[in-house]
């Protein structure tokens, strides 16, 4: 019934915001005239609050998987060695895109549900006694599993090995805190699907000084991703080649957004809630999570463990079908042991709360009878402590 | 927090489809061109559906209360009496038109949250021996209370008398059953803001054969709201003044999404639906409904009574800007002794939860407690049972 209501509970692409939708319909402009520039300058000055950073953030045509290769063609000397540091699918794609690419790829793995150890990072990078290690990929939130990794002391770490911190924050970027300046992370890079609201399309970069002085010596051959005269017009409001125009119109408008509901601490504080709300919920019905350690859990997305006897792909039928909730399977391994809830972007406590609705009604409808309202009442709870604890509790 | 997506609980305006939206986004055209013929067949083919009735439906720029005048001044003679029946505020509206149009108006009126008896109704039209009653006035759905009249009923002791029945079913079409042809109702209007899932901004309306030979005789004057013109040029596609054209566009969406979702059968049993899972929800909470008979309760609109020691104001408040909720005030006499949760239009299952889910919330802000998923878990139970009755239960 009403199709076009259906719920997206992805961790991407998420909602976008009839305000949002109804920017990017705005006509065409000359991408080398005035209109550009303005758009342009808003733009770039919106990003840097979001990234947390004085340096340039650049917007290419583009997808998260752009910057997986931006981030390495542009920083890293061609047959470098990196290590690529995996608690997920995406973090094994960025190490297999490394690999395409010409990299000698070394691996630091941490089992689905966990975040990478600080401590078994240095100990991996004390072992590289000739510093050939050129630069460390970090995934910031791992959509496949639902954690963030702790990226403040990750960077710190690969710090005092001197690598380069390349992290890919496309699911956290907006909706978990990253300081790229005050956590020294030389390259970090999102994409527009995810807390910042966007149809997909775009890739969102920004380096470090450092990280442009190593771009010196690199000749790893690059063209469509190479970021130098993105740097070069930067200033001039100029871009190499056709901008995502309705892309960047909708962007302006969710920066202004971001901006308007609080700046980016608001939006963390938001998805924090979400994903505490999230956990409790499916917490109250039994149902296990995928990560256990409360410290790591994601704002962005809540990864859940299949319970037993139940049809992983059933579930998320019954949801869609039956109940206009669609939610995330499982990725790689992982395929049939989790689904996931999205709560990222566009999301609010009432999302959260029809995705537990809905998951409660899909497990009944299977067979697999939970008591009804219990997550429900569990995720409302969470937000009225929030309430209580912000604004002092009235009752 | 994300202001944007706050959820509308009116019983109008209701949220519009983004589809609609996108529709009503289209370039204009010559009102007197092609384009606009094969709009306006289109809408003219799909209303009548909507209608159950093989007469025109003619779409006017108006409201809701256009059509109070047009239903009068197109079909009842200047000065005539009518017999309003009211059940609750809109009832009162129309009589209150009526008079301001010169016509003479009796009231038979029933109390808040009750139907209109058509025993009641016999009795008082069988007292017009001389056949001075040549209209009778009725509310199909009455938003201020949440309930439905038994139309077809109270129409058929009309019928008895000779009297016209106008029917006012702005938020009943489309949402409530209702049969033009078979019911021989002989004036029907409606809005767009209710169940056509439109903005406001237009007043649409059809009229019996009979009502059409009654007009004959009309002298009322009247010029914007005449429909004779409307009459003549219906068939060449033509409107005697500029159509609202962007609205035109969206009904046409409208008309198309309802089609595609199984015609206005399945939207009227979606409204049931709606309707039962919201009043078994708040009930579950130990709230009171004004509708206390459920055979004639909405499948629009819920009216609750607000319990003792909560202010009507402060609900509404904390439900709107803490959990981003509107819901409605009582209208007229019932200000404070009720609120109101629309759920009609583009309103789907989840909504419903969502607005029980705020309500519940709410009122522990209030220090009204109530236990948290109650009467979510009451509203989703309305819902399994629907599925298991529709599909048959595969548990």
């Amino acid at each position: 019934m009403l199709r076009e209501k259906t719920l997206l509970f992805l961790p991407g692409p998420t909602p976008v915001p009839p305000r949002i939708q109804a920017a990017m319909a705005m006509p065409m402009v000359n991408h080398r005239g005035p209109e550009f520039s303005a758009l342009h300058g808003e733009i770039a000055r919106g990003l840097q609050a979001l990234f947390r950073t004085r340096e340039e953030v650049y917007v290419l045509p583009g997808s998260g998987s752009g910057g997986f290769e931006a981030a390495l063609v542009n920083f890293v000397p061609a047959g470098a060695r990196v290590l690529a540091v995996s608690i997920g699918d995406f973090g094994d794609r960025w190490a297999r895109a490394a690999a395409a690419l010409g990299y000698r790829v070394e691996r630091l793995e941490f089992p689905p549900g966990t975040a990478a150890d600080p401590e078994a990072l240095r100990e991996r990078l004390r072992a590289d006694t000739g510093r050939e290690i050129r630069a460390v990929l970090i995934t910031h939130n791992e959509t496949s599993t639902g954690v963030t990794n702790p990226l403040a002391e990750l960077a710190a770490v690969v710090r005092e090995h001197g690598a380069l911190v390349l992290v890919d924050s496309v699911s956290g970027l907006g909706a978990m805190p990253l300081e790229m300046d005050a956590w020294g992370l030389d390259v970090v890079f999102t994409g527009a699907q995810k807390a910042l609201m966007l149809p997909p399309g775009l890739t969102i970069i920004a380096a470090s000084a450092r990280a442009w002085a190593a771009a010196e010596e690199v000749d790893q051959p690059r063209y469509f991703f190479d970021l130098r005269p993105y740097r070069r017009g930067h200033r001039d409001h100029s871009v190499p080649y056709t901008p995502a125009l309705s892309l960047l119109y909708g962007l302006r408008e969710s920066l202004r957004m971001i901006e308007e509901q609080g700046g980016v601490e608001a939006a963390w504080a938001r998805h924090r809630l979400l994903g505490a709300m999230c956990r409790a919920g499916v917490k109250a019905l039994g149902l296990e999570l995928l990560c256990r350690d409360e410290r790591y859990a994601s704002g962005s997305v809540t990864a859940v463990k299949v319970p037993p006897g139940v049809d992983p792909n059933g579930l998320r039928r019954v949801a869609r079908e039956e109940f206009g909730a669609v939610l995330a399977p499982g990725q790689g391994k992982l395929k049939d042991a989790i689904f996931r809830i999205g709560h990222l972007g566009y999301a609010t406590p009432h999302d959260v709360i029809a995705a537990v609705a809905a998951v409660e009604m899909a497990l009944v409808r299977l067979g697999h009878p939970v008591p009804l309202g219990r997550g429900v009442a569990a995720a409302q709870t969470v937000w009225l402590d929030h309430l209580a604890a912000e604004k002092g509790d009235r009752t």
